[in-house]
């Protein structure tokens, strides 16, 4: 029998935390009243076990859960939902963490391209990665390849759609892809660099699989999905069946107070295929801490059996006068992405660019320096 | 111009809440600074407004913001986004209700069969509609089945998977439904009823796409969904273009305390297609309190525009001791859901079963007895 070794964090008193804990297990697994079940197969091997209870504070308590892998049925909607189906609508309970079985590690792919894949791709061994959006939505079709290519010129890495640009009328998906990726393309040929346009894919299964065809077409690099905007399962079949170029995760719909960031963005959207996962860093338009922000990139990086690492993505309100913080604090693999504060350069916007490119290329010279001195 | 009118609840100190409110219309719209936007009609037709701030109790406010319709390209996963997309990982914000303008309202089927259909598929056209669920999972296909059985002879109208049971090896999709469907029809034979298995489907698109194809084959006549498992683009193209029988939503993965329930659960659900919403009822094992319960009921049920009414189903650790104050509190228009507190009466199974169907017809015709005196 393999298991999933769950983490929750308990809002519980002293007195009740045991009969909460054995509750979190049946609500996960058999969701019935034990007493009742009189299979000892279900009761040995299907009805989840309460693995242990630390405290976590005043009234919190760090509980692991013991899941059987079979009830997952080794895929995606099904492994969230044992992970956290019903519990997410229990207030008192937040998923903290898990452990993976092998069996459930191999049925998904992970980062099919990781850190190294995309240093290849954008040809950029050492240094961080840079990234811009497509903003505002609203902009035409060639207002968005305006941008595209002063942002390329710049030797931005990565440009990417603003997350709500999707397939609306004012610039449709198809058209402003073509426009987009043509010229990133004329902007390449011009540097000699390799920044890579990725156009956001939105919407339900068969408008994301007509948006994948398009990619294909216009030689798309890489793409932006928002797994939980299009949800789990497809992210991750979109992943492992239907693209072959590098994936942008992003967080939005994400409602990260009910699951630990570092959990869902870093290890989960890692584990079903994103190459790099884009987060809200702390100081910016959202309420991450630093060391919340600390754990995301670590879960979202570190070695981990045989899934490869994803790039992690600060951004959300970044600036470039914190290039050189994000990089003392998260080192070279990294993707920093500025997105609002250039554009908020107006005339200026190739300068600003520029110099954004330039920081991040003599502070990674800088540390690479340090690195060799004693 | 169409807009969305979109009601935020926000913690603010009152010195504070019109700045906040103006950031929440620029980060679900532009998403960067205003005074940087040069184009008009990105200022006047995209860009999200402020329109009333309201005391909301200590430190709370009720915001509505105006949304550009355009922006939400009329497709699910982009109106999320717009509602409700980095605004999910702000902790100071939740979502509480939308008004919807005409051509977002009918880009979406709504429920496809409704209250009233689903009447005429169990043949009950005044009374509750009772129903029950298979568990625990773990259990093979034949013995699901077997339970099947025992549920449609007792009268109950729909027997439904638990959530938790997918495609998992110890009952797989295929087999599990073939035999549950066959064991339904037996019975219906023997009892003359009309009771519907509703199958649960689960996984990514490939895997969805396939289930619908055997419940299709099977003859099936209902299934169940979680959209937020599944994620609701799929779920709505599910309805619109691939299912034709009614449609039950399960509240798993709903992580509610972001969203208000009877927005997520009763409008959205049933905007993309729900003809039936599962919902964790005041007093079982979940912490919805009997007010939240009420307009979660309203939500589901009420007139609205073209969209049909979808039948609201009370569970959640529900017992049949409270069909009479379910009944009382929500009238006929209801499908009570009894699975774990059936499945505790162990040989006593389809004595329970069949006192369940009994108190909700009589307490059905004692309603309208007192209907009809003055």
């Amino acid at each position: 029998m393999e298991w999933l070794r769950v983490t929750y964090l308990l809002a519980s008193s002293p007195a009740e935390v045991r009969a909460r804990a054995e509750a979190v297990a049946v609500e996960q697994s058999v969701e019935m009243p034990v007493t009742a079940i009189r299979h000892p197969h279900v009761l040995e091997d299907i009805l989840a076990k309460v693995d242990s209870i630390e405290p976590a504070g005043a009234d919190r308590f760090e509980v692991v859960i013991r899941v059987s892998a079979a009830t997952t049925g080794h895929e995606v909607s099904q492994l969230v939902n044992m992970l956290f189906g019903n519990l997410s609508i229990q207030e008192h309970v937040q998923l903290v963490d898990a452990v993976f079985p092998a069996s459930l590690l191999s049925a998904f792919s992970g980062p099919r391209f990781g850190i190294a894949g995309l240093r290849e791709r954008v040809r950029a061994w050492e240094r961080p990665l840079t990234a811009t959006a497509l903003k505002p939505q609203g902009l035409t079709s060639p207002e968005l390849a305006t941008l595209c290519k002063t942002f390329a010129l710049s030797g931005i890495d990565v440009v990417k759609d603003d997350h709500g640009i999707a397939d609306q009328a004012y610039s449709p998906f198809a058209e402003r892809v073509r426009a987009c990726q043509r010229a990133v393309d004329l902007a390449n040929r011009e540097t000699g660099r390799a920044t890579l346009y990725a156009p956001n894919l939105s919407g339900s299964p068969r408008q994301l699989f007509e948006q994948v065809r398009i990619v294909r077409e216009e030689g798309v690099r890489a793409v932006l999905l928002a797994p939980m905007l299009i949800g789990l399962p497809v992210f991750q079949e979109l992943v492992a069946e239907r693209l072959d170029v590098p994936v942008f995760a992003h967080p939005s719909f994400s409602g990260v107070t009910r699951i630990a960031p570092p959990f869902l963005l870093g290890k989960l959207f890692r584990l079903f295929g994103a190459d790099a996962v884009i987060f809200p860093n702390h100081g910016g338009r959202f309420a991450f801490g630093p060391d919340l922000c600390g754990r995301l990139v670590k879960a979202a990086r570190d070695p981990w059996e045989s899934v490869r690492p994803a790039l992690p993505a600060p951004a959300g309100g970044m600036s470039v006068d914190r290039v050189d913080e994000m990089i003392g604090a998260y080192g070279n693999d990294v993707m920093l992405l500025i997105g609002g504060a250039l554009l908020a350069a107006g005339d200026q916007l190739p300068d600003h660019s520029r110099q954004f490119v330039g920081k991040v290329e003599a502070s990674a010279r800088a540390s690479r320096a340090g690195a060799r001195s004693p």
